[in-house]
């Protein structure tokens, strides 16, 4: 069950990027042959870099390792490594060798440094990790590499997605292309979601992070399957546009188109994300207005967001009005709201006006709306001018069967 | 679907209290007749009171005038009125008028001051109350009054509840007994968690709002459902001792084992109403140890007990200890743990030590535990020697079906 989009348009090349794949069996043995599970994103020149990790505190320590390389080596990153199949998490005192391992494999293959590497794994965790399969076999990746592998090297790192999640843009001549995996933020096993961005732009790493920051929080973390955050999620950004000579430099005025672009690719793989949620039926924006500032906005449609009840509301079609107005006042403390100036609507149909049911509202215009597989609940706070949209999926039937069964 | 107990003790008699129900018709005329929607609870002697009131900041204004009420006369109660059948709630600018309406109402029909009342409502939100019909028939309540209606009180305010939760203890020759509604934290319509306790013992109101607030947090405030806390939430401790003329007032030490006893109370009742939570087919413990202080210890243990993938791991039997780890690592930053000191155990099997898998670890014997109706899990955080306890239930289909079609 998911909520695909009708169509994804073709992935643009990117100058000074190639990419490819191969199987590893990374999984199990049996699975070598079957399906791709390794990905090389290789940059032809050295790269500046950025780079946004997950927030939890028990993450992999592959993601502390590409943490650490990212700040040491910003401006020279030449390739990223990745894994479907195990996520080499809660491994205890060989994850770390494990993931160095994988660092060093693909720096060989590729003859590069291994502080000019990125990895990323996803799968299941707990499992020891199957360094030398990849070893084996990372030489058929090197070989596979072509400009036009996002397709491919997308479907190499995705786990139980239904559909492969791409966005291209293009601004001031220069091209962003996006590959992402997740499917919710959960799966397999708590399910992280990756993504990796490229562009040719000619941007220092400094104003590289500082964007990709800025629209990390705009994007993926606008977005909620079930409000848990796995120990893996990563989001790459390399500009090869330095290295390839490119100049000059983005001016501020660029820079702001540029971010727009980069914002707008993130947004895209973000909303795929919520779309192929596990057990997901519906797809809803939930836009705050009227806040204090839109970081409070952006906590406060969270909590609504992931909130069971509101999501299996959606899930039953019920325009539940009573359980947003709960799930407000479940908000952090320190967010301000007005219960007497709140107002609610659903698509073109106002709910709560001013913190009391909307003269004309009636049930079936409610349910008329909440009974699309796409739609938008816009909440004003009644307390300031900022917004922040965020993105949704329903809880379904699905949803447990999957997280319950998932190992069986 | 719920974990029920074997047996639930008939609850104790308390000198000076007598309870009455009737059949209004709250929810809908026709249901008049056909089940018991209101209760008075009368005290014979004004009493000292507490009162603890959901922390929701789009509460109910009946909530509202109940807490104004406690706060300016907490020696002088008299009476307590609630309702199933409808909150009270989301119903704008009448819903103040209504609340006050069903205090006089009660006040009038028992003979005592307004200030001396205190309500609570559940049931559906949004709906016009219907306070006419409680009007037109809280007499026949009244008329009910008697020491042992425990029971059936209990009834009249259930709304889907499977079974009726009553708890009593005696201590130094004084009797504590409370009754609780809530079949988890949130239906119908997000579900009003009511508890009412009474007690003989000669307690000023001071000492009581602290011990109750006290109790509450180890109790009612350490289980968890789904997340999410209702408008109405309303727990209510009142004591008829001084007015009873007993003397003299508990010293520290008979207070002290007051309060633990007024704690197995509030205890027992919270379990029961985590064991009818919606669609539960599992009661499980959650131990946090090894923690600086003990509310790091019950704010992690909550995180844990309301996260959806644990939730969903256990319903389906899966000892998916990354799940665990994930959510721990997703406590408030706050928290102290040390992710290598982490130990993990499930019953009699421990699966973490020191952050690592325990040599010994098997999955059958993991998968063992967590086929169990109710079991334990215990996490040490490895940085203090603090604990805390919260209970949680599973995500089942269950849970979705009652929420996703709740109004249909």
């Amino acid at each position: 069950m998911a909520v695909a989009p009708k169509h994804i348009p073709e992935p643009l090349i990117v100058s000074g990027f190639r990419l490819g794949v191969a199987s590893c069996g990374v999984k199990s043995p049996a699975m070598r042959g079957r399906r791709n599970d390794v990905l090389l994103l290789l940059a032809d020149v050295a790269c500046h870099a950025a780079a946004v990790f997950t927030q939890n505190r028990c993450r992999a320590v592959c993601v502390d390792l590409a943490h650490a390389t990212v700040q040491q080596s910003p401006d020279n990153i030449r390739l990223v490594v990745a894994n479907a199949g195990n996520a080499n998490a809660g491994t205890g005192k060989q994850e770390a060798v494990w993931a160095q391992g994988l660092v060093d494999a693909a720096a060989a293959v590729a003859n590069v440094e291994s502080e000019q590497v990125l990895s990323a794994s996803t799968g299941v965790i707990g499992e020891p990790f199957p360094l030398e399969r990849i070893q084996a076999h990372l030489n058929e990746a090197w070989d596979d590499l072509r400009a036009d592998g996002w397709q491919d090297a997308a479907k190499a790192f995705s786990t139980t997605d239904t559909f492969y999640k791409s966005a291209s843009r293009q601004v001031d001549g220069y091209t962003i292309t996006g590959i992402a995996k997740g499917a919710g933020m959960i799966h397999p096993d708590m399910a992280t979601m990756l993504a990796f961005i490229a562009t040719d732009a000619p941007i220092e790493h400094h104003t590289l992070q500082a964007m990709l920051a800025r629209c990390a929080t705009r994007s993926f973390n606008s977005i909620s399957v079930d409000g848990d955050t796995s120990t893996n999620d990563t989001l790459y950004l390399l500009a090869s546009g330095i290295g390839l000579g490119h100049k000059p430099m983005l001016d501020k005025t660029k820079q702001a188109s540029f971010e727009q672009a980069l914002l707008e690719v993130c947004i895209q793989l973000a909303q795929y994300i919520t779309r192929d949620g596990e057990g997901v039926s519906k797809f809803v924006t939930i836009k705050i207005t009227g806040a204090r500032t839109e970081s409070e906005a952006r906590s406060l449609g969270r909590t609504v967001a992931v909130s069971p009840l509101v999501k299996t509301a959606i899930a039953g079609n019920d325009p539940n009005w009573g359980r947003l107005m709960m799930a407000i006042g479940n908000a952090d403390p320190n967010i301000a709201f007005d219960r007497y100036k709140l107002c609610i609507s659903a698509d073109d149909v106002i709910i709560l006006s001013d913190g009391d049911l909307h003269p004309d509202y009636q049930e079936k215009d409610g349910l008329a709306v909440f009974s699309r597989q796409c739609f938008t609940i816009v909440i004003d706070l009644g307390v300031g001018t900022e917004i922040a949209t965020v993105w949704t999926g329903d809880f379904t039937h699905e949803y447990i069967r999957i997280n319950a069964e998932y190992r069986t």
